[in-house]
């Protein structure tokens, strides 16, 4: 594996304890100086709050370890295309690039909706990679998908939450 | 005064709250039934973190309040355009309707830069309705960068962190 692989799986980490806890399986994680400085995933249903996305948990958790909200020479792994909030929260965050693995055909905000780093001319530019573990960031929210699916008390949970 | 204005006065309050600490003052208000369920004004410096911005922390307070992420029937107003972080938060809470005061030429997403409830197709749309009290709310950010280019002490705090 190279190093934006092992990165990601830690990412995967985390969409992994959002799918325990029957949230919508994605994980973030931000990196500086090869260094993982912040670990999140997506904790909306739990908090009961659209915010709690893992992108946006990820940049508070950096921010208060570097006590900074400028998250300079930081790099972001994220396990599904970040929505519109959360591109948004990148660019007001400095991170310098994100590295994606699934892409999202309904929200996702950096290529696939629209492109919120390419599309417009902000005061901060945000570098891009897609597919870093792609089929693997997939599977995991298809398989919760099939799993909502068949069990309805978790389908209840959810209802027409997806993100 | 009318309801609207009545409304956005007290999201002017909470503006002012955030210029007297410094804050690029850009106050918000969450209302539901005719009722102020939440209140907030930007605290991205003093929190040291870039998601601290006014929207996004009434939507944290109103979620909170309501013990539910989805803000149904509620009406946010907000002194100064949403960016695109929270106006990507406003439809990922599913808020009804947006009055906004003062337009953002520079990073504003709800019909400056671009408007992100009416370019794309998300699963939620939300109404908009502009300059409620304009006037007052563009006043509030001229005093304040104008004391700022005054103030050395104030312009090194807050840098280059205009949002």
């Amino acid at each position: 594996m190279n190093k934006k692989e092992v990165f990601m799986k830690r990412a995967i980490n985390q969409a992994n304890k959002a799918y325990n806890k029957l949230e919508v399986p994605v994980g973030a994680i931000i990196v500086k100086d090869d260094k993982i400085i912040a670990r999140a995933y997506n904790q909306k249903e739990g908090k009961k709050d659209a915010t709690k996305h893992a992108e946006i948990i990820a940049i508070q958790k950096a921010s208060k370890k570097l006590q900074s909200w400028r998250l300079l020479d930081c790099e972001m792994y994220v396990t599904l295309e970040p929505c519109s909030m959360c591109a948004g929260a990148i660019i007001q965050s400095r991170i310098k690039k994100v590295y994606i693995g699934a892409m999202d055909e309904k929200t996702g905000s950096c290529g696939s909706v629209f492109n919120l780093f390419k599309d417009y001319k902000f005061n901060h530019h945000v570098e891009v990679e897609y597919n870093v573990c792609q089929t693997e960031c997939e599977e995991i929210l298809k398989e919760f998908f099939k799993m909502i699916r068949k069990n309805k008390k978790a389908k209840n949970k959810l209802d027409s939450s997806i993100i």
